[in-house]
C-alpha cells in the first residue's frame, strides 16, 4: 500500500529563513529543535538557517544568542561537536518586513539555494508585506514553502484575509500551518492506534462509544501575555485550533492514505459536520469561565483581572463545549471539549468512554464501562481500562474489577527515546521535506473559525458573561452542568 | 441483573465423603484444597470430611496421612492452628464399594447431616455399585450431590453408560462433573473479559477474528501412567474434555445469566455446532503423533514405546485438530487445538488472532494483526497486542511497532492472592454450595464424545498411524501442515 498517491515529497529544502529570528518562539523552540535535528543527522548537508530580524547585529552576536538558547534547552546534554557543525549553518540577515531593499540582501544570503522554507514567526500584520516583498524580489519559485502559526486571524473574516494574503504568493500545498499539538507523539500515535489495529475501528462509533472527552488543562495563568490573551480568550486561543484538531483525529473517517490530501480531507469533512451551536444550545452546550484568585499547587495566585491591576474583562480563561457531529458514525455521541488556565492540574488527555454492556450477566453495579485514555500530558501514555474477574474464590457470584492495560510510551520505548522531544522538531522536519499531513489546511482553519464564530456570536447575543472559578479548581459550575445534563461526568 | 433465575443455590453441604479417600488424587489435591478452604473460612462450621476406602485403618492413622499430604503441599505456610480445627472435621470410614454392610457404617458416620456431597474418586467401574449402595441404604435424598471426574467413559457409548449409572440415583443438576480447567483463574476470567466488556463482543466473530489457537503443551511424558494412558491417548485424555471446554468458552454465545443452566446451555449449543471431522477432513484437519526419544529441558528422555520396554503402541501422545464451528458467528474462522506430552515447553494458552486491517494506509508489511493472548500456564496473564507508532521522528513514513498491553493477573492482584490456587479449591467450594456453572453437563460430555468418536473412527478407517516426533519438539510435521494449509502458523 503506497503511503501517498500524488507526489507529496518534493526535494528537501536547502534552508530555512526565520522571520522574527531573534524572537521568543525562535529562541525557545525553533533553534533548539533544529539543533536536535542536526544532532540526529536529519538536516541536509548544506542546509542553512537564516535568522532574519529588524535589528542590526553581527553574525557572531547572533550565533552567540542562538548558542545560549540551545544551551538553555539542552542543559548538560549540549554537545560541542554537534554545535560546531550546527553553528556553521547559521546566518543573520537584517530584514525589515516593509523595506524591499532589505530583501535584496536576504536574497544574496540565500543565493541559489532551492526550496527555501520561510518561517513567519512575526505578527500576522507583517505576513502581507513579507510575502509581497519575497515575491517582488523574485525569492519565490515553485519550490518554496511558508510556515505560519497561530494566531491566524481572530475570526473567520480575519482568518480568510490572512489566508488570502499568503495564497497570493504560496499555493496551498506549500503552506505549512503549524498546530504544534499535531507534532505530539501521542497525537500521531492516535492515527496508528485507530488505523493500524483491527480492534478499534469496528467499535469506533456511537453504537459503542457513549461520549468523548478532551481536556487541555493548564496550571499557569495568563501573566505577561495578558494584553494579547485578553483579545482572544480560551475559545479562540485553544479551542479553535488544538482541541478541534484533537477532535478531528478521534472522529474522522479512515483516510485512504496518510498523505496531506487524504488525511486533511477527512479532517475538513469532520469540521464541516460539526453541528453549529446556536439558539438554546448556547446556554446548554457551552460554558465560559474566568479564574479568580485561588491556590494552585499550594501557592496563592491572583485572579485574572488582578493580573493587570484590576482591569475589568469579560475574556474567558476557560471554555467548555458539548460538540455534536452530524454524521452517521457519531450521531448520539457528544464530544465534550474543555480548556482552561489555572486549573487544578496540568493535564491533556482524550478519553474515549465506551457504553455499558447491553446486558450484564454479572451482579448489579459491578460492570464499569470500558475506557480508552490517551494521555498527552504530563506523560505520554495509552491506557485501556477493562473489566476482569477478581482472582480468588467466593461463595457468591463472580467479583469483577476494572484494571488498566497500560502502555507507557516512554517506558516501552525508553531505548529509542532518551528525551522528550519538542513537537517542533517533527514538524520542522516534515516542512523541510515538504510533507503536509501534520499541518493544518486552510479549509480546516476556516471551517473551525466558522464554528467558533457562531459560539462567540451566541455569547454576545445572549450576553453570556464569564463565570468566575477559583484558580486551582476544574472550572466554573457551568462546565459541570454541561456534562451532567446528559448524565455524564468529567474525569477529574 | 440477577445472577441466576431459577434457584441455583441450595443450602450448603454439611459434609463431603471421598470414595477413594486414601488415593492419589485425594491426597495430592482434595485434602490440601479443603485445608486451604478452611484456612480462609470457606467451610461451614460443622462441615465434616469423611475419607472412605477399602483398607482398615484407625482415624489417627488417617489423620496423620492427611496431615502429611497437606504439609507436603503447604510447605512453610502450614498453619498449626488451622490444622487443629481442620483435623476435627476428618473422619475415616472403611467402605467396600460392593459391600452394602459397609455403607451402613458410613451412614452412621454421616448421621443426620444433609446435602452430603459424594466424591467418587475411584475407578468408574465402581460408580455403579457405590451409587446403588448409597441408594439402597437410604443415603440419597433431595439434597445430595455427587462429584465425578474423568475418565467418564472412553467413547460415547461407555460415557452414556456411566452417565446413566449416575442418573439412576442423582438428577443432573446434582451431578458435578469436574473438568479442573474450568476452575482455573484465567479460564473464569475469560467469561468476565468477554461479557463484562463492551470492547470485545462486537468484534468477537469471523468478520474480525482470523483464527483461534488453543495449546495445552506438557513437557512431562506418560511414565508411570503408561498402562492407563495407552488405552486413551491424547485425543480422549485431553482433547475431549479440557481443550473442547476452552473452545466452548471462547466460542459460545453470550449467556443471559451465569448460572449452570444458562452457561451450560450455551456450551452445549457450541459443541453441537462442531462440524464433524470426516471423509477427507480426517487427513487435512487432524494430526496425531507419538514422542520418540529426545531432549527436554536439556535432559535426554526415552521415547513413548521405550517407557515400558519397547511395547509397540499406536496410541497418540500428541493430537492437533482444525475445528470448524457451523454457526453464523464462526463460519470461516478455524479453531486450532493441539495438545501433547514431551513438548518443547510447558504452556497452556488461548490465542485470539484478529484479521489484518481491511486497508492499510501505512507502509507495506508494517501492520501486524492484533492478537489477544490468554495464558493459563506457566503464569496467568492476559495480553493484548496492538500496533503503535514508534516514537521518534523520521524523514519517511510513520514507523509502527506491535506492543503488548499486558495484564499480569498475579502482579495486578498480588495483594489479593498470596499464592497460586489449586483449581479444585474453587470447584469444591462451588459443589459445597450446589453451584453447577463450572461443572460439565451430561449433554456436554456426550456431544464432545460424539465429535471425538468420529475422529477416532476416521483414524481407524483410514489407518492413520501416529507420526513420531522428537521429545522436546512442537509435535509432528502433520501438525504444522494442518495450520499452514490455511496460511496460518502455530505460535511457538
Amino acid at each position: 500500500m503506497a503511503a501517498s498517491r500524488r507526489s507529496d515529497s518534493p526535494s528537501p529544502s536547502d534552508g530555512l529563513v526565520i522571520f522574527g529570528g531573534t524572537g521568543d518562539l525562535a529562541l525557545r523552540m525553533l533553534y533548539p529543535s533544529l539543533y536536535y535535528l542536526d544532532l540526529e543527522n536529519f538536516l541536509p548537508d548544506d542546509f542553512i538557517i537564516i535568522g532574519a530580524a529588524r535589528g542590526a547585529q553581527t553574525r557572531d552576536a547572533f550565533v552567540e544568542m542562538v548558542q545560549e538558547a540551545v544551551r538553555n534547552h539542552a542543559g548538560n546534554s549540549f554537545d560541542d561537536g554537534v554545535w560546531s557543525g550546527f553553528q556553521n549553518r547559521l546566518r543573520y540577515c537584517q530584514v525589515d518586513a516593509g523595506d524591499r531593499q532589505t530583501f535584496e540582501s536576504l536574497k544574496r544570503c540565500v543565493g541559489d539555494r532551492r526550496g527555501i522554507a520561510y518561517y513567519l514567526s512575526t505578527s500576522p500584520t507583517l505576513f502581507g508585506p513579507i510575502c509581497d516583498n519575497l515575491a517582488q524580489t523574485d525569492m519565490i519559485n515553485g519550490t518554496n514553502r511558508v510556515i505560519v502559526e497561530k494566531p491566524l486571524g481572530r475570526n473567520l473574516i480575519t482568518s480568510r484575509a490572512t489566508n488570502d494574503t499568503i495564497a497570493r504568493v504560496f499555493p496551498e500545498h506549500r503552506v505549512f500551518r503549524i498546530d504544534h499539538y499535531l507534532g505530539k507523539e501521542t497525537v500521531q500515535n492516535l492515527i496508528a492506534l485507530r488505523f493500524a489495529n483491527r480492534l478499534f475501528e469496528p467499535i469506533w462509533n456511537s453504537v459503542n462509544i457513549a461520549y468523548v472527552q478532551i481536556t487541555v488543562a493548564e496550571t499557569v495563568g495568563v501573566e505577561n501575555r495578558w494584553s494579547y490573551y485578553n483579545e482572544f480568550g480560551a475559545l479562540r486561543d485553544m479551542m479553535q485550533n488544538h482541541l478541534l484538531q484533537l477532535l478531528c483525529l478521534v472522529a474522522m473517517e479512515p483516510p485512504s492514505a496518510l498523505d496531506g490530501d487524504a488525511l486533511r480531507s477527512e479532517k475538513i469533512k469532520t469540521l464541516r459536520s460539526l453541528r453549529p451551536i446556536e439558539g438554546a444550545a448556547i446556554q446548554t452546550s457551552t460554558a465560559r469561565g474566568q479564574y479568580a484568585a485561588g491556590i494552585v499547587g499550594g501557592k496563592s495566585v491572583p485572579g485574572y483581572t488582578e493580573e493587570t491591576g484590576g482591569e475589568v474583562s469579560d475574556t474567558e480563561t476557560f471554555a467548555a463545549l458539548r460538540v455534536d457531529i452530524d454524521n452517521w458514525r457519531w450521531a448520539g455521541t457528544p464530544f465534550y471539549l474543555r480548556t482552561g488556565k489555572r486549573m487544578a492540574d496540568r493535564r491533556t488527555d482524550i478519553i474515549i468512554q465506551f457504553r455499558d454492556v447491553p446486558h450484564s450477566a454479572f451482579t448489579a453495579d459491578q460492570v464499569m464501562a470500558n475506557r480508552l485514555v490517551l494521555t498527552l500530558q504530563p506523560k505520554e501514555e495509552v491506557s485501556l481500562q477493562i473489566m476482569n474477574k477478581m482472582p480468588g474464590i467466593s461463595e457468591g457470584p463472580m467479583r469483577l474489577k476494572r484494571l488498566p492495560l497500560s502502555l507507557s510510551l516512554s517506558e516501552a520505548f525508553k531505548a529509542e527515546r532518551p528525551r522528550q522531544r519538542i513537537a517542533y522538531e517533527r514538524l520542522l522536519l516534515d516542512a523541510i521535506h515538504g510533507k503536509t499531513q501534520h499541518f493544518v489546511h486552510r479549509d480546516e482553519t476556516e471551517a473551525a473559525w466558522g464554528f467558533i464564530d457562531g459560539i462567540i456570536e451566541g455569547w454576545s447575543r445572549t450576553s453570556m458573561a464569564v463565570q468566575p472559578y477559583s484558580a486551582g479548581s476544574w472550572g466554573p459550575g457551568g462546565s459541570t452542568a454541561l456534562v451532567e445534563r446528559n448524565g455524564h461526568h468529567w474525569n477529574d
